[in-house]
């Protein structure tokens, strides 16, 4: 096969061109990092399951109606998605004090919020994305207010459809962090949910035991973390039961073959 | 005069008990701190000018209709205020990139904003005073949505009074902080404005020079704070010109008549 041509390459994920204008493909790398990169390392097999979990996740989001980026997964580590112009914005949803949240109010970890909290992170990697407001966003131009208010629709409605899907496999949706891309058609632009969803994006508390099942295993040197990312798939119905790692065993079984 | 009991002491300001019910006295002191007080000092008279400078400023926005706690100037260092509910927000009105934000942002210190930004800053001195968005404030409660509704529509009605007041003295105001306190009258609260407005809250510079008439100087040790707080005062018509110090010799002899 032609070698494709880089777009970007990004932590987790790379860009190439697409086979068609307006495309792009997805490919979903093993690699981690955590506090903006000072922490790198390799889950293996991640990428795989980010892959179909963001699959999954983003074709039940269509379906109700989110506008995504997503078009189709074309193998293990790939998808076919829209190109989009990013909004350089993480949005980031809580349901429960965690991570940044708790250190920055001083509130327990774990602390249920009396409702929830849409946060907004300038991205920026020197800056270590900082978090803004909606008066930073308008003030610099990185998005409209009109795009702001349909970002923050779908930010609500994406943790409503989550916390669901989630709570109905014993998984607490703590927070999760979006990525918002624009499109245009027929002279306007509308945004769309773009990036993926992933337990490298969420935090996914098991309901019974608050097991972490997600990249803080990695960021807080708990291990496990292929296992977590597993266990979340297998819950979702992406692993058949039995070996664990039928879906890893079918990459490498692919690998050989050469494809 | 009998001692008066001590309501509470600040970084910059002691309250003390009132003479009737409902009312308190705002004490100013020389002290400075900056960096969360990291950096501790003292501005010889710093107390005296801040006194006469905010009952100035308080006094034209009550004028124009922006209800404030100040009630009237007792001394050289004392005001009577009304007892308020302080609303554990800092609002920062910013016009022109400053201080934390230039560093938060990386963008050029006195850089012309496109439009006028508003942050909100959680009071609480062992986190840091962290920012915090609207979402926050209503999660936690601090602030109702109605009240936080009419702190941004007075927060912009007294920058739009002050940037017109500082520009005809030749000032820019680059940015400010504003206090509110919560009033209740009849079953019914409502916010008005509260704490101070001087240079030790509001960065000010002179429109020709860009010299720094505020705060900064003690932050960056660049000397001359005394002098360019005289400096702000004199240009708003609060010290007769003449002896730079008039005001402070009239402390000085005051003190030593015994009063």
């Amino acid at each position: 096969m032609a070698r494709r041509r880089q777009i970007y390459e990004g932590k987790a994920k790379i860009l190439y061109e697409g086979p068609e204008p307006g495309t792009l493909i997805q490919y979903f790398k093993d690699d981690a990092t955590a506090f903006n990169a000072q922490k790198k390392g390799t889950i293996n097999g991640k990428g795989v399951l980010n892959n179909r979990i963001s699959e999954h996740v983003f074709t039940m989001l269509g379906n109700i109606g989110v506008p995504t980026h997503f078009i189709r997964r074309l193998n293990m580590r790939e998808q076919l998605i829209r190109q989009v112009e990013i909004v350089p914005i993480e949005v980031v949803v809580r349901n429960v004090v965690a991570g940044s949240l708790a250190k920055r109010l001083g509130i327990e970890e774990g602390t249920q919020l009396p409702r929830t909290i849409i946060e907004y992170y300038y991205k920026d990697d020197a800056l270590g994305d900082p978090m803004v407001t909606d008066e930073h966003i308008a003030c610099f131009g990185w998005a409209s207010q009109d795009e702001m208010h349909d970002i923050s629709d779908m930010a609500i409605r994406v943790n409503d459809f989550l916390t669901g899907l989630f709570a109905g496999i014993n998984i607490r949706l703590v927070d999760f962090k979006l990525e918002f891309g624009r499109i245009w058609e027929n002279d306007f632009s509308r945004v769309i949910l773009a990036d993926e969803i992933s337990p490298d994006g969420c935090r996914l508390w098991d309901m019974t035991t608050n097991e972490k099942l997600d990249k803080d295993r990695f960021r807080r040197d708990l291990g496990g973390e292929v296992e977590a990312y597993q266990e979340v798939a297998r819950r979702l119905g992406l692993l058949p039961e039995g070996p664990e790692n039928a879906v890893l065993d079918m990459e490498s079984h692919r690998k050989k073959r050469g494809q």
